[in-house]
């Protein structure tokens, strides 16, 4: 899923500067984080329902909108995705070592 | 930031049957879609806020709660990572060819 | 707020079969229950990112869609304004008895 | 639906200064805005979960918690549930008077 997900993201910044009439990168990048921060919430209720409703195809979908939002959000905020891999990599550490509590994954 | 999430995909499967006392992987995954799609909306609800709030250090521990239960509502679903890529793949090649419409990315 | 709301129920079951090109009420129960409840989903989302940026007046006009969306839904689903209010009425009540303890409002 | 509404936000209000460890209220209170935004996000995606799901007790305990939430924003905001009302209201009319435009209620 790797390469899909930089490419991703390296299309997400290369967007950044483009005619926001063209780029619906450029587009939400424009209206700002507050904005962005509404999809990325409403994505993730969308996959809640999809879900909820065991409707495997709407989940995928659903997903994609949310990871795409996702990164549009990270570049909005200057997040690297390592930050965010680099957190999860924290807790794989913690639960690792831990891995008899109660709260490892 | 590929690794990272294979990673994490593979160790979620791995601990689908441990002991739900001592594995939170294993403790949702049993307790079934709808709890975990729950999850993932309240997450989506919790990136949100942080980012509106412009906390970043926030906005990447909030990101990396969200991903990991993505993750796992994929796992409790059926639903592979790369099925997920595919559609984000399918979009680009899509925006890559019709960029000049309004949607493209 | 009382009288406010009990005829805004009333307004939404008034315009169930209206024209949906002309009622947006009925429009959104042609619809369904799911797209109702991701648009309730979505209005908290709002207030939630509202609030968390100490925007009074967005709240207020953000709170406003959430209250007529989930009263919509509940049309969709035959639920009564009154039997929201029974469950509010039923956890005051015991919240009076049992004060002492911890969750009582 | 009425009293129960203005009974509601006038317990909320009263427990606005009890002792936290006894009133879930003041508790919530003293956490912050943000913190009860987070919850009105939170309930309004489970209240979206139970109606996809079909689920009608479940839409009715969740609305209840919805509502509860919500006050307890407005309370925490200065809102007066009446600036809410208002605010209905004022679409109302407007949807009276314009009832043959496409946003109607």
């Amino acid at each position: 899923m790797n390469d899909a997900l930089q490419r991703l993201f390296t299309t997400i910044e290369s967007r950044r500067n483009a005619d926001p009439a063209v780029s619906y990168v450029a587009k939400m990048l424009g209206k700002g984080t507050a904005k962005i921060a509404k999809k990325v919430g409403e994505e993730g209720v969308e996959v809640a329902i999809a879900a909820a409703q065991a409707d495997r195809a709407a989940t995928v979908r659903e997903s994609a909108d949310l990871v795409f939002h996702l990164m549009l959000l990270w570049a909005a905020m200057g997040i690297a995705p390592t930050d965010v891999m680099a957190e999860l990599e924290r807790r794989e550490g913690v639960s690792g070592i831990e891995e008899k509590k109660k709260r490892a994954w």
